[in-house]
């Protein structure tokens, strides 16, 4: 009773989650596809603890995360326009949420060709909205 | 005052995370360097929400991971010895667990040559010990 009494009361928050994430994502997207890598780069935690793996492993926060994007992205061609898609997100307990999905680049020959992958990104959720601390994309 | 009371109460438990979860990389990668898939996938959560994302996706528990590492590594040749190493281990509260690290698989040229990549795992805690709820290695 009491365990049925405590999800009632989690249910909204623990929804409210997806919904926060998913949001994040959709103005992340928004931000790359207007050339705003500064933005895009704004959404991960500002911690040294926070790593981004790709092609190599990234350690910090924004500032670590934006260098690596202007040396991937350099150029607005190079960036191309990015889509998020068949996105997931559960929430792990009320502070910190995973999400994965797939990204697409839609791109020029001249910028690099189209290229996709899938992304995990594992947020936490601060005084400042959720952030994310760990993104794996390949 | 009453924060410092409980930072110092959950540091045990925080602390005893990463240990519990570096118990788990070595007992699965024992398994693995045994021969052993099975044990290998046990330690994936048995729900259809557990996802693995590699070259394709896959849903579901061990029994679905378990036919995934069939399919990918069919003799113990192509299995070859797997280590696991820069690991490192962040609590997501109590109940979960974030771990990334780098894996080799050191295998003869017939079994598929070297190969070596980074793993990220999101684990819970349950009644029988930690699982993995997903998997993104690359």
């Amino acid at each position: 009773m009491f365990r049925a009494w405590i999800l009632l009361c989690l249910a909204p928050l623990l929804f409210g989650q997806g919904d926060e994430v998913r949001r994040l994502l959709k103005d992340s997207e928004d931000a790359w596809n207007r050339g705003d890598l500064a933005a895009f780069s704004s959404y991960y935690d500002d911690s040294p603890q926070t790593t981004f793996i790709g092609r190599d492993v990234t350690h910090g926060g924004p500032d670590a995360v934006l260098a690596r994007y202007k040396r991937g992205y350099p150029t607005r061609e190079a960036m191309g326009t990015l889509t998020f898609s068949e996105i997931d997100v559960r929430p792990l307990g009320a502070d910190y949420a995973l999400a994965n999905g797939r990204f697409a680049l839609k791109r020029t020959t001249q910028g690099g060709g189209d290229a996709a992958g899938r992304f995990t990104l594992v947020l936490r959720k601060t005084k400042d909205g959720w952030k994310i601390i760990h993104d794996h994309s390949s």
